[in-house]
């Protein structure tokens, strides 16, 4: 499985693409940024992160596109802009008929580091030991985007409750009843 | 001139088409409203609204697009993914080669009503008399992107102060010099 991981920005936009399964080896294929200028309109930057995203899904032909969802900074039109070029990247995926899935900052921690409250470094210190590198990627953008696309592959391997329920259901025809016993 | 007007949003994205100079007569070509359901996933509504605003901007070959700004909710949340929506608006005006226009819901209100406290109903109200229609369009979200359109023509009206000391600048070749006197 290939996973295209993706840390969105209006400046940097990281990508990583990282190669592996569940219980399998896990290697990094190829990651790096999408530079845009503050000295364009957001629609020109907007357009430019959308064709990038667009030629490395092309190129890469990632299985699935993991996305880092919105961090909720103080600044609330920070945040808003980035609500832009994330729109742009989810549509990148949908037209290349891709299934996208969107992990939150907290969650990325946990997957790769085991606390949902890791910092940035040991982000980085797993992302390059868990991919066998000799050095951190840089920017820290690209190793951002690495470790989203180690999330989504690692999250597989601890099956959630939900999936459970839902191969219950799938298998037994019933609705698993929860709150009281039966 | 015709400006294609956007008033964004996840479930109901408001078009409205209108033609115009700015001390000529105003024209409304075409309103409506692009839906998504909420049954969807995020990147699923984002493409359908991307596919829809390249297909009017294709169909009706406006000559500029005006897109609201982002209202700031009290959700953040919501600001957010609204902030998606917009990401790929303006990403279909700038693949058309459209010069894309953002106005703040205020500017828009003392465009069309003369005061940025407005209330919906004198915007729906100016924007029925001003394009001479019998019924105020309908949904409210055609008739607000209509007022998008119109805040856009009618913001030529009334030459800004960047404008003049602009125009100052390529006559005279000289910049105005602010603040003290020369």
């Amino acid at each position: 499985m290939l996973v295209l991981g993706i840390d969105p920005g209006t400046a940097l936009t990281g990508y990583g693409a990282v190669r592996g399964e569940p219980f399998g080896s896990l290697a990094l294929v190829e990651c790096g940024v999408i530079r845009t200028s503050a000295r364009d309109r957001l629609p020109v930057r907007l357009r430019e992160i959308y064709e990038d995203v667009s030629a490395l899904i092309e190129r890469l032909q990632p299985d699935a596109l993991a996305v880092e969802d919105v961090f909720y900074s103080r600044n609330v039109r920070t945040t808003v802009v980035l609500g832009h070029a994330r729109g742009v990247i989810l549509l990148a995926g949908e037209q290349a008929h891709l299934p996208v899935h969107e992990y939150p900052p907290a969650e990325i921690k946990k997957a790769v580091v085991g606390t949902g409250a890791a910092t940035k470094e040991q982000v980085q210190f797993m992302v390059t030991r868990l991919l066998r590198l000799r050095t951190t990627p840089s920017p820290s953008d690209a190793a951002d985007a690495a470790a989203v696309a180690l999330a989504h592959i690692m999250s597989a391997r601890v099956p959630r409750l939900g999936d459970i329920e839902h191969a219950a259901t799938l298998t037994l025809g019933v609705r698993p009843v929860r709150g009281r016993k039966v």
